[in-house]
C-alpha cells in the first residue's frame, strides 16, 4: 500500500491493525488525574504508551506492516532514530525474522541496547534519520528485505492509529488529544482514527524539528532542520506523505515547544508520577505545562505520553 | 474505631473510604501483558499503583484517616518508614493541617525528600519503624496531634482496602491477587475487600521482615526481624492487631522471597516497562519471577505495584 489511506476506511483499517498486532503488543492503560500535581489548572487524561512493548508506541506499525504482508527469507530493514528500530528488532524476533537497523551515529544508549538485545543487526550511520534512511533503502535493495519504514507506510500508520481506537475507547469524554510529532505516524494514525468524529488532535512539535507545523504552512510536507533534545525520536527531515493527508484536514493545530519546556515536562512527569518519559514522550505534555496551548473552556483533554527509551538522569534532574 | 473490622461491613466501608478519598487520589489503572518480557510462562495484570500520588498507596489511607474526624489544631503526628509520612504530609497539606512525621535515620532521601517537600516537619528517630513510632506517640500526647497510624487503624485499612475494590472492578477475572505485606494496611484491606468473594490473596514478604507469614505461623501478630533492602518501606516490626483480624481468616497463604528476588523484580520491571518501583513496590511480583510462588493451572494473576519512591540507579543496574 503506498496510496494515502482513505477517510472512508481510515477506522476499518485501524480496526483491522488492532485485532492483527493484539496478540503482540500491550492495550496501555490511561489515567486520569487533577492537574495541581503537573502544575495544571485543568485534570487530564494520559494515555501511557510508554509502558509499551520495548518503551514506545512503535511495535503497533512495525507489526502490523510484518503481519500484513509476506517477510521475504532476508528479513526486514528499516532506519530509525532508535524506537522505530526497537520496535522493528522486537517483532522480528517475535515472528522469527531477521532485522538490519540503522541508526544515525549518536542514537542514544537506552535506544542501541534494545536493538541489539533483540538481536537485530545494528549499523549506525549518519547524523540524522535520513541519512540512515537512504542506508537502510540502499541496503534493502541489496538484500531483498521488506522495508518497514519509520512513518510512512500505510500499514504503520493503521498500527499507530489503535492508540487513538484505544484511547476514544478508554477516555471517550476527551475534546482534544494532545500528540508528539516527528515524522507523523503517530499523529497520523490517531487523526485517521478520530477523523470528523469528536475529539480535535494537536500536534505538539519542537521549535527545533516543527515537521508538521512548517508543512501545514506551506500545504505539503517539506524538508525542516532536525535538532533540539527531541532529536532522536522526532527528528525526522519531513513529515510523511500518507500521514500529511489525512493531516492536512485532520490535525486542529500544530503547537511548538522550546527545548526547556520538554525538558521540564520530563522533570514534571517524574515528580508527579515517577515515569521516566524521553524527550519526545513528553513533548505533548510540553504544550500544556508550558502554556503554549491553553485548554478552551471545558475542554477534557488526552495527552499520549509515548515514549520512555531514555536515561533516567535526564528526568530526574 | 479501634475495633476490629466486622467482615459483614469490610465492603460498605471500603465504599464509604472510596467515595471520601475520591476527590483526592488517583484511580491506578491496570494493564495486563504477557509475562514473556518479564520471564513469566503466564499473562498477568498490574494494578499500577506506584502511579498514586507521593509514589505509594498510602495516601489512601491517610486521606480516609483525616477525613473521617476533625483534625485538631496541633494537625496530625505519624510515624513512618517514608512511604505513609509522605502520604500524610501530602494529606496534610492539602487539607491544610499540620504534620509532624517521625523516620527512621535510615529512611532512603526519595522519601524524605517528599515528606520535607510537602511541608512537614521531619524527625529522625532510630534505627527502625517502631523506634520511630514510640517517639510520634510521644510527641502526640504532647501537642494533642492526631495520630494517623501507618497501618493499624481501621480508617487506614478501609482507605488502602479501595486498591481492591478497583482491582476488583478492573480486573475481574484475577483469581490471584499478590500482595507485599510488611504492617499489613495493604494487605489487610485488599483481603478485607476480597473476603469470600473469588480472589484468592496471597502475601509476599521478604525473608528479613516476615511478618504475616511468622504471624499465621504463631496465631497472633508476634515480634520480627527488620532487615533486607525492602526494609524502609515493608520493616514494620510486626502486622497490625486489625490487620490480623482480617488475614488470618482471609489471606490464603503467605510466601517468603529473598532480598536478591527482589532486586530482580525491580530490575524486570525496569527492562519489560521502564518503571521505576522501589523495593518493597516490586516484592509482590518477585514471588512469581523467582519461582517462590507458582501459579496453579488455569489461574489469573494479579500482581499490586505499590510504590515507587527509590533512586532510579536502583532499578537500572
Amino acid at each position: 500500500m503506498t496510496q494515502p489511506p482513505r477517510p472512508e476506511t481510515f477506522r476499518t483499517e485501524i480496526e483491522a491493525a488492532a485485532a492483527r498486532i493484539a496478540p503482540h503488543v500491550r492495550r496501555t492503560p490511561v489515567m486520569r488525574m487533577a492537574g495541581d500535581d503537573l502544575g495544571l489548572p485543568v485534570p487530564l487524561v494520559l494515555k501511557l504508551e510508554l509502558l509499551q512493548v520495548t518503551g514506545s508506541f512503535k511495535p503497533r506499525g512495525a507489526f502490523n506492516r510484518m503481519l500484513s504482508a509476506p517477510v521475504p527469507a532476508a528479513g526486514v530493514a528499516t532506519a530509525s532514530g532508535g524506537n522505530h528500530g526497537a520496535a522493528v528488532a522486537y517483532a522480528a524476533r517475535r515472528l522469527g525474522h531477521r532485522a538490519e537497523v540503522f541508526c544515525p551515529v549518536a542514537t542514544p544508549a537506552a535506544k542501541t541496547a534494545r536493538i541489539e538485545g533483540y538481536g537485530a543487526v545494528l549499523h549506525r550511520v549518519g547524523a540524522a534519520y535520513d541519512e540512515a534512511r537512504v542506508a537502510s533503502e540502499a541496503r534493502a535493495a541489496e538484500t531483498g528485505a521488506m522495508i518497514v519504514h519509520a512513518y510512512d507506510q500505510a500499514e504503520v500508520l493503521a498500527g499507530q492509529g489503535t492508540v487513538g481506537l484505544e484511547l476514544e475507547q478508554d477516555a471517550p469524554e476527551a475534546t482534544h488529544v494532545l500528540v508528539a510529532t516527528g515524522g507523523g505516524g503517530l499523529i497520523g494514525g490517531i487523526a485517521a482514527w478520530y477523523a470528523g468524529r469528536g475529539a480535535q488532535v494537536v500536534s505538539v512539535e519542537p521549535e527545533g524539528c516543527p515537521t508538521l507545523a512548517t508543512a501545514l504552512r506551506e500545504g505539503r510536507p517539506v524538508p525542516c532542520p532536525v535538532g533540539g533534545v527531541a532529536a532522536d525520536s522526532l527528528g525526522a527531515r519531513q513529515v510523511g506523505a500518507l500521514m500529511f493527508a489525512v493531516a492536512k484536514d485532520h490535525v486542529a493545530q500544530a503547537v511548538l515547544v522550546p527545548d526547556e519546556a520538554i525538558r521540564d515536562a520530563q522533570r514534571r512527569l517524574w515528580g508527579a508520577l515517577r515515569l521516566v518519559a524521553e524527550a519526545g514522550g513528553a513533548t505533548a505534555l510540553a504544550a500544556l505545562t508550558s502554556g503554549a496551548w491553553t485548554p478552551p473552556a471545558g475542554a477534557r483533554v488526552a495527552v499520549v505520553v509515548c515514549g520512555s527509551n531514555t536515561d533516567p538522569a535526564n528526568v530526574t534532574g
